[in-house]
C-alpha cells in the first residue's frame, strides 16, 4: 500500500478537523474492517496526486470508481465541517457524467449552500494535504456564508 | 415502433403546453432526425406504461439508460415551464444510483425549487398522458411557489 510522506505544514493540517473528519469519514466507511491496521498516511495517500503523476493518467475511457468514492468522501467531510458550524444538515449531490466531468452542490434545506462544478476527474488529487484542505475550506466559508445569508431558505 | 391510442382526455392533454414542451424537447434532442417521421403518438409511447405492464419488467439488473434519458426530459420540460412562468432558468441535477432509485432537484439561482425522490425506475412510466401531465405539473407549482416565496434566493 502507498503511503504519504509528509513535511511539516501536511503534519500539522493531519491534525486539523478538515483532514481528521476526513479519516473519521474514511474509517466510518471501512466496515470490512480491511483498513483498520492502515495508518492515516496510507489512508490519504490516494487523495495525494501530484502534477507529475496527473500528466501520466490518461483522459480516455471512464475514471476508476474508487476515484468518485473519494471525491464524495471529501464532499461529506466538507459537510460534515459546514453542519458542525452552522447547527444546520447538509447533504452532497453529485451529478457526474461518466466521463468525469460534472457538477456537485451541496444542499442546506432548500438553499444550495455549495456550488461546484468538477472536470478531468480522471486525474481528481491534491498537491499535498495542505493544498486539499485550503480548497476543502473555501467550500465550507461558502456554505457557511450561504446559509448565514439565507439563513430561511437553509431551515426550509 | 410501438404507438399510443389515445382517449379524448389525452388527445387534450396532448395539446396542452407540459406535452407540447416534452415533444419540443424531445424532437431537438433528435440530433440525427432519425426520429423525423415519427408521430407525437410514437414519441410518448414509451413514457407510457401501464401497471399491468409494469408487473412483467423485472427489478433486478440497471434500469435501461433510454429511461434515464426519458427521466430527465421529463424534468427539463418541468424546468421550461417553470422558466417560462417567472422568467428565472431552472436546471435539474439528477442524482440516480445505478440501481434505479435517487433523487431530483431543479434548481434556480441558490434555491431548490424541486425537491423530488424517484425509484424503481425499471418500471417508470404513466398509466396515460394525463397522469404524466397532472403529475408534472404538479412539481411545476411546487417550483414556482418556491420560486415566489424565495424570490432573492432564485435570483442569486
Amino acid at each position: 500500500m502507498n503511503t504519504l510522506v509528509l513535511d511539516d505544514a501536511d503534519r500539522e493540517a493531519l491534525k486539523r478537523p478538515f483532514i481528521q473528519a476526513l479519516l473519521t469519514l474514511i474509517r466510518a466507511q471501512d466496515r470490512s474492517g480491511a483498513m483498520e491496521a492502515d495508518t492515516d498516511e496510507e489512508l490519504l495517500a490516494p487523495f495525494v496526486v501530484t502534477k507529475v503523476q496527473k500528466r501520466d493518467i490518461p483522459m480516455f475511457g471512464d475514471p476508476d470508481p474508487d476515484i468518485l468514492g473519494r471525491v464524495e468522501q471529501i464532499y461529506m467531510a466538507i459537510c460534515w465541517l459546514i453542519e458542525r458550524e452552522t447547527g444546520i444538515a447538509a447533504a452532497p449531490i453529485m451529478n457526474i457524467h461518466h466521463e468525469g466531468w460534472g457538477r456537485i452542490v451541496i444542499i442546506t434545506g432548500r438553499l444550495i449552500a455549495v456550488n461546484a462544478y468538477v472536470r478531468e476527474l480522471h486525474r481528481f488529487g491534491y498537491e499535498n494535504l495542505v493544498q486539499m484542505e485550503t480548497k476543502a475550506l473555501k467550500l465550507v466559508e461558502e456554505g457557511i456564508a450561504a446559509i448565514r445569508q439565507f439563513p430561511d431558505v437553509a431551515a426550509a
